[in-house]
């Protein structure tokens, strides 16, 4: 299934790569994988993510700036870079601080269509 | 003083640079810059990346991420960075959708130190 190849590729395909995830705004995941090993709990990330995106719509409408259409966060621990798919999914990313940032975003560009295209 | 040279070089010396702003957690700004002409409104946006920044922190705590220090979010209309000063104060750069990313980000980062030593 595109969904399950997309999210391993991201991961396998990134330097770095801990977990990927397609996910409904309300944080139900379409599609996850994690790296074997790494010990990401995408079920908890699911919700706050969501949080983050209804956050960020709101700033976003509040300056009148469109709609998000990336999203990246570091911390001590993760890179974390969310795409959102359409109104109602986005794809997010997540990677270790060393991680390749540049080859992981233009990895969820270039997937973003193909996913799309199934919805 | 620093806080004000430091947001107009952000701004100026970042091609697309249209605002930049030192506020502290709840939204009230330290000092901010707009470039002339540009239509930004730095009031409304400080107490929307409050709240964003309130969101980001929960995120990063319930993945056990450590503490924020970057944030990038993308819209049609804008670029927008933020980056931690410290636990009270950050920094944000608004870009035009064409901007400089890279260069706004190397200008926060090595402007920080300066700003965190004033305070």
């Amino acid at each position: 299934m595109i969904f399950d190849e997309v999210v391993k590729k991201a991961v396998e395909e990134t330097s770095g790569g801990l977990a990927a995830v397609i996910m409904a705004r309300d944080g139900i995941a379409l599609s996850s994988y994690i790296k074997p090993g790494s010990a990401i709990d995408l079920e908890t990330l699911g919700i706050e993510y969501a949080n983050l995106l209804a956050a960020t719509s709101r700033a976003s409408e509040a300056m009148d700036a469109g709609p998000l259409s990336e999203l990246q966060l570091t911390t001590d621990k993760y890179l974390t870079l969310l795409r959102s798919l359409n109104p109602e999914y986005f794809i997010a990313l997540i990677l270790e601080p060393a991680g390749n940032l540049g080859k992981g975003r233009f990895i969820l560009r270039v997937s973003a269509p193909a996913i799309v295209k199934e919805f």
